[in-house]
């Protein structure tokens, strides 16, 4: 049960209602007309409790969880306790979300501009927006319907932000044009001019920075990540892409749909990735770069080589993965053998 | 000497004080009503400042330091020069930060809540609380005594924090239960839901993030840190533990007891750490892992497996540090041979 | 076109002004008397606008670009279309720079205290300083003329600015003396106390931190990036330097002159680097280290040594920087011989 100071429980949904929300078939000792009253991990389920089953690796503790229905493949659906109910999905996790997103649906935005915020009187707010207490939207602002701007964020001149969109507490976003039902969380910094100068030893020259941030539908950007204007083309964040915290985009990249992009990532200038690719924390990409399709790239890898769609590359600087921990094996091999030798 | 628009100075004290607070034994040439004003470094030290060596490379400094009274270990006593009263410490960096936290104390707390704070009626503050212009304090929130909420920080609905607690400006903090004594630096996220999401090429389905921040006492965060909320658990922060700036904690990441945590440390998910583990920066730990108490984690390391108590471990992937510094002996030996071949 | 929401543009400009903005040399077809009106790349460039050509690989784009004229190297000249006229330059992106300011201007300061500022009475404001609203101004503090203050930043006690200085929303300065023309981006931490404890396992102590940080002119600190308080010397970050987003900076770290900071770099406390050194991204650099006047350290590094004036250095640990390319090499090659016989 999530703390109640935090979180508000929707419910009480039947079975039916359950299967419906995640698309899975009813299974085990399933009554459609059973009530169910939160979602809970395995092991701390009660009959009430809806839980899931998404790795193998815990088949023991579904096998004695005490939870009153679970999700679970139908090839695992055998290893059920007696008694529970079963809701069969191919993708359980992906079921357990939407399942989860019932019980505890997004705060309600109750259509509230804060007395304490300060909204520019050109700027235009859709129905039903949250103006958190102080926020500062911009003159020529423009946000869509049912979004909310988090307290002491701030929204610069000009911004376009479409409906059902979330920016967090003290975020600052400039020179951007945001789509819809994207979640932008605290002290995330788009829109800043980038690192562009015409360097040398009279002093670094600084070269205007005159493009935007444009950020597709259903993108996730984590807290405090920075994510620069264009210097010229714009800065780009497709749809459905999922930015971590503490991540670096510099001016020109482009990200492509789906990206996956974990915490503490850095892409360089004007480097252009595909569609679904994903990179592992810390990983570092240099500038100008193609990075295919579906490409991998593994946790702190250093990227200095475009990559191709579907590969899978690791280690600074990167080689396909394949080649790098072969190198990794080779070089203890030939250590260990050395070690033999002196000691 | 501080710089007196930043810093106001107490004192001063006596040397019998001094030895008091510190937990130090007068030596040298010590009497114990002489009076001091001031802490200073060795090389700057004057006759009224209180210096102290901690460190074997600055023996020849403490040799000719012009400072009044010294704090030193009692071996390194009969390098001091003639007339300084010697203050004999077998841990002389911390009787150090004691005198210094003396002349040096915490700005005292007004108990003033600034009319352009925005605080909800719903909100209790303890005693002698400060709450600076621009911060937003929730519905619900619960305040300890001798508080200080720094200018535009945001602390969210529900969250409690205990007494003394400093958060710093423009740090937000929801879903999140904070112990005493906790410092919050400038910037700092908490409690955010954290990058949690049923994968899949249909696109990516976001997982509601239900569990908390739960921060012990006397923990230090650093500016611009991220610490998400649990998915389902907390993610706990160990009391005593000390974050440094721009580090990544994910969700369910638990650290024990007085970790160390260096600048720019990303930890994945569902990670558990042991008491007094101390991670170097910029190291990166995958997710679910389990750190050994006094575990110590080499700066930049990519550590992928768990690590024993009290093993070091460094290299990406890490390794115990010694075979860890073996390889790159043997590759920096193979490399020379090969090199004076093709030369 | 910049998008005018975000960008107002300036002049236009006859080639005869822009020869003298950006010191180049009419050349080509050009007559002194054409008129201007925008910036353009090179592929986008039309009849009214200029373009440049800084980089080899793009002299097919200038043979077929359409731009009115062309900031080019004299050597590159004769690759020009027909009917363009040049600006000759040895250093044509520099000269860019200079157009596109004269394009593009800082916005103009207008000398407005936003009533949504909270300013300390205490605290003094050059002429033409705009205070943007929710921005909170702290005693005793001191803004030369033409500042910028952002929205929700905040300034603390004490702090000096010089003139013609910006910072951007959401930035916190405390214990700080900021320099003339400095940008400081969103999202900076500036001047709170960094990571100084005395360790032990009865708990972690806090060593007081008196220094402050002293900001040189010119320089431009990037978004989210921290830099911390020196611990009883002061933080310095000298003229002209230039530090790109997310970067760590402890306590006591000195850079000189004309540094190159790229994003997500640490520093570690009391490291002195020298004048026009670089650092690549990610980099990290130990404590207490000496890098010399324009050093170059790749990104990724690790470095654990002093570095000598005008070395290259790579890797982590890091070697000189052809060591490492070398002990790469070797590796690659031994593991492939090792895979040829093994598959």
């Amino acid at each position: 049960m999530a703390d109640s100071r935090f979180f508000a429980v929707s419910g009480p949904f039947t079975l039916a209602q359950l299967a419906e929300i995640s698309g899975a078939e009813i299974g085990g000792d399933g009554d459609p007309d059973m009530k169910f009253s939160d979602v809970s991990a395995l092991e701390t389920a009660a009959k009430t409790d809806v839980s899931f089953l998404d790795n193998k690796r815990y088949v023991d503790a579904f096998a004695q969880s005490g939870a009153g229905v679970c999700l679970v493949h139908p090839s695992l659906a055998e290893k059920a306790p007696k008694g529970m109910a079963l809701l069969l999905s191919k993708d359980p996790y992906r079921a357990y979300a939407k399942v989860a997103q019932a019980f505890y649906p997004n705060a309600e935005n109750l259509g509230d501009v804060s007395s304490h915020a300060v909204v520019d009187p050109t700027a235009q707010l859709g129905d039903g927006c949250v103006i958190e207490p102080g926020a500062v939207v911009g003159a020529g602002v423009s946000i869509g319907a049912r979004c909310r701007i988090g307290a002491n964020a701030v929204i610069g001149t000009g911004v376009e932000i479409g409906d059902d969109c979330v920016i967090g507490p003290c975020a600052s976003l400039t020179h951007s044009v945001v789509g819809k039902r994207v979640i932008i969380h605290a002290g995330v910094r788009a829109g800043q001019d980038g690192f562009g100068f015409a360097l040398g030893p009279q002093g670094h020259e600084k070269v205007p920075q005159l493009g935007r941030v444009i950020i597709g539908d259903d993108v996730e950007i984590g807290a405090n990540t920075t994510i620069d204007r264009g210097a010229g083309p714009d800065t780009v964040i497709g749809a459905g892409t999922k930015i971590d915290n503490l991540v670096q985009i510099a001016h020109n990249v482009e990200l492509g749909r789906g990206c996956i992009v974990v915490s503490q990532v850095g892409i360089s200038g004007s480097t252009k990735v595909g569609d679904f690719a994903m990179m592992g924390g810390q990983a570092g990409l240099t500038g100008h770069l193609k990075i295919g399709t579906g490409a991998k790239i593994a946790a702190q890898s250093g990227v200095m080589r475009d990559v191709e769609p579907g590969a899978t590359v690791a280690g600074s600087p990167a080689l396909p993965a394949r080649e790098h921990w072969r190198q990794i094996a080779t070089l203890a091999g030939l250590s260990k053998k050395k070690g033999r030798g002196t000691e």
